[in-house]
């Protein structure tokens, strides 16, 4: 059935599949150490202008989200992230299975404020009680967000500030990266976030492999990192299967080819659903897109078309995710038509 | 080069690879709810006889054990594993970081011994301060074990009867289980483990996947087991990744003709070695051989051939492993006889 | 100096203290095996009418807390709290360091309001995915709760019936219960609290104990609850400390008296503070009670009496505490009023 | 009944008690920012010879070694200690809990020995896959041990030599520690101890006091160990009833003389067990001493005194343990003299 339920319905990129074959059968030491992770490695590091840096591929997103806030926080630290964020909300408590309290700040479009952030870190330590709290130790924040929308660099600037003055690490959630680096409302390059963040990830999962995220450290990972990667079970024996896959995704910028093309995807969807009058949910400048529909109308779609419900609006409506990806053509976007037509 | 290094050295059996190159475009729902999960669970209960059990897959090894031994211990109790246990030694305190002890009993030959489980347990209920102790909560076996070796039916059995009595799971580490299943020496069969234990895994990355392992559960998986999952970041977004493996290696009987493979070049290579007088460290029945070498002969095979290092047996020797696996060809073994005649 | 700091800056009750001296030097068995404990455990459940309940002493608030929450929750499970709950976030992280979630719903003078918390837990499995987030295992209350107020019998019996439909427990903080069934404005008796809660804890330490809470489950502990106090570090070897100043406490109902002499200090405290025309806070009924003050007054008072900071109001002014407790005397008040007049 | 069963079987020394009673009602602040506290910890640092270390006063002893251990490990590092170390085994796995493995080297009279902790150091950092098992994060030991035996003044420089080199922290565990310092056969002074450890704690509830034990690091405590205390549920809000135990402890000597006296009621019980010809299952230089008894004989025993079954040594003999301590007199041990005449 035709599928707008999510950008990780199909398998990977064709390229990412060829380079697989290609490779297939050919030894190679594990956990990583391998020249396919090692060539990856180099790729992404001259992507993000910052060759100096570590970068460690990991399987999924709240695998990832766990075992970099994990290994970065002392024990006696939380992590402060928008209430909406996947860590507070949509990861079944992992944070919080490694000891941490996740600190939840407002959310504004998904995003967490740099006034409220400066505000929150200054009473915290103006408290003269705080030796009985959780320390912010960190700040999450998701690239695009969960609401699939986008930071600008004057407000990453501004992140980066006062996690500076606070010394704690900014850490950036990129599991649809590719979809705001190539979003035609962004300011934001990959270089600008490997400058502005002390770690972030490259998700892979989402934009063209068949799983996988490449947590990017600009500066050093902590000491011993593989280590506590293994203690979480996160350590990939055949390591190659995510080296081989970003390196094909960094290989003639494919993975921003690629995120690209979902772009051009997701603006034939948004102009589609702007014609036809159906009132967008929130706005969002990247590959997710939420839609409001009667009850009537999203029983009679389910019946043709896959989506993601995301929650009731009142008695009667719905607000529905339509999400491009790579693998979306114009073919689902024409067939989709067709269904909204009918 | 020519690499005996471990079983996990190479990617997918050319079968798994493509069904995964097949199915790469089908859009399908996450998080393993797809149709070749679906179908996957339905080939290996059937092979396993217990058509009303549970599957869950999962990414990796440590990953596994950590996720299953967590997931069914109550707070207060540990896992008993032989001391060489792999969770005992070589999972950078995996199972310790979820909470959990690992509670040792002395290694024979890498199994544990149902007398001496007897009576630890009969000790421990005995002992007046058991309260201030680690209760016994499970018991944690690999088949085969971290040396190769296996269990016979009628040690199973034992191990069985006496985690019934006590009323505490027994769990099958099975990383290489079709290397178990297959070996000339054994008496146990896939639906025997179903029989006698109440989890085991099935190891994919060591048998034919690019990752994966299933877990089963011959009765019925623990309540809310998937939010468990995704609390410890073992839970693949794009499940179907392993489904299609999984459904791949469990039709026609690929996973267990590939593990016969394996066993037939571990004979070879076993036979190569015994034939040129090498002398063996640990017998092994399955596809792990340990040999040992002098410290000249070690570096001068290490420039021709990689192997892994096992551990120093005096000054001037050292054991090491030559394993095989599903993608060792005759023209492996060949190469290597070259090698060792030089 | 004079104190009205908190009310915990004294000793024990001189009873308490007799009992104390009285019983030092007759030997018992460790661990709260003693006859004291079971002597105090007899007349609590007594005075909570539920004879065939469980006590269990333990050393401090957040400790019990701690032990309670962490020994009842399922892994996958959150507790439910008042976002200004004390568990919440003064005590340093405690829940998440058990690897558990707090669940905070919005405070309403402190206290978590019946029909948000049904509208919360309906909503929680209403969502189809909410096998990706933390299930509320637990309701948490504090009575009186962090602002001195107080649940009515009304409320508590909603609350009750709500986490009766969910079947998961009903947790009363009570480290200054005695001042909460004292209140003049209070419906709610201890039988009532045993018949409504599943556990609650009467508080020792803040009601004229050296340091003490006794955990009541008016049915029954969870298996293995001594272990679990153990594993947490929460079981006192020498449980007689407990077990003699418990026993002093429920004897000729001195917890109750100390307590009701505590509210007629408090009275005459608000008294004062309305006859010489200060703001209040916030209204409570109980012993703490909050008072606004401008800076300058703050700090002329600060030289002649202790009070807590509690927050800043606005740039001049600031909220204190002034605390009663059961050895605030009639001649502290009058030092006060004097203090207040200069 | 006449008692021997353990040194923490009556209360407090009357001093200390006097203490208690005298300050009762002096209002003090909270969480050990008292007076008392403050006097108790210089007094301590004064005994131990390092003015400027830190105390930390917490309750109980696994309490101590859990918050301890697991406020100065890093993630990935475990604990050595003797296989027989308390933390190993009668702590209900309160180390594992806050997800750090033991790891147990083989005891020698329950110590561990200098030279088998070297090679375990040598092997793990020789052993090319270190980065897949749990690093070596602190060395525990107790003093005296679980057995009653001491280190020798060259044992702890052995051992501090080592922990020096491996940049690993030395923790002694001082439960018991006034009886070590007392013995005749020791050659070890308290201000040794803080110059061989990193952290040791100096054993109150054994030793003369309700309930406490003071954490000194001789140097300097780790960043936030205060949070951290309060995290693990041990910061108790009257600190007070620590620092005002410990003052006591800490003046006139008191401390060492009541350890002497206990040394000297062991040597008379000693002397009266070998007089009657008892064997001795261990030979202990402490106030524990480890007796065995036939089965009819402990039957006929425990009519008349209570003492501690330790371990079964063979089909018709028993061990047990007689302690003395701060409080036995020469009272008990005569009558336990005529006990043993009947």
């Amino acid at each position: 059935m035709l599928s707008f339920e999510c950008d990780y319905n199909t398998g990977c990129h064709p390229k990412v599949l060829a380079r697989l074959c290609e490779t297939n059968l050919t030894p190679m030491p594990g956990y990583g150490t391998d020249e396919f992770c090692e060539s990856a490695k180099r790729k992404i590091l001259a992507a993000c202008g910052c060759p100096d840096g570590d970068v460690q591929f990991l399987v999924g997103g709240t695998q990832t989200n766990a075992v970099v806030i994990s290994s970065l926080l002392r024990r006696y630290e939380g992590v402060i992230a928008a209430d909406t964020g996947h860590i507070a909300v949509h990861e079944a408590g992992a944070i919080e299975y490694t000891g941490h309290k996740v600190l939840a700040l407002p959310e504004h479009d998904g995003k967490i404020d740099p006034a409220e952030l400066r505000n929150y870190l200054r009473t915290f330590y103006a408290d003269a009680n705080h030796d009985h709290c959780v320390f912010p130790g960190m700040v999450y924040i998701s690239h695009p967000t969960e609401y699939g929308t986008l930071y600008t660099k004057s407000e990453l600037t501004a992140l980066h500030e006062i996690c500076g003055e606070y010394r704690i690490p900014l850490f950036m959630d990129g599991a649809r990266l590719g979809y705001g680096l190539t979003s035609p409302e962004t300011d934001v390059t990959l270089a600008d976030i490997a400058a502005l963040t002390d770690v972030f990830y490259i998700g892979g999962t989402k934009v063209g492999a068949l799983c996988g995220e490449a947590v990017v450290f600009p500066k050093k990972a902590p000491p011993h990192f593989i280590t506590m990667v293994k203690q979480q079970g996160a350590l990939l024996a055949k390591g190659r299967l995510l080296g081989v896959q970003f390196d094909a995704l960094f290989t003639d910028d494919l993975y921003m080819e690629i995120s690209r093309h979902a772009i051009r995807m997701t603006e034939m969807l948004k102009e589609l659903f702007l014609s036809r009058g159906y009132t967008f949910f929130r706005q969002s400048p990247t590959n997710q897109q939420f839609i409001v529909l009667n009850d009537e109308e999203a029983a009679r779609l389910a019946e043709k078309v896959r989506y993601s419900f995301w929650e009731r609006v009142d008695d009667c409506h719905i607000a529905v995710r339509f999400a491009a990806g790579w693998s979306t053509t114009e073919e689902d976007i024409a067939a989709l038509a067709e269904i909204l037509s009918e």
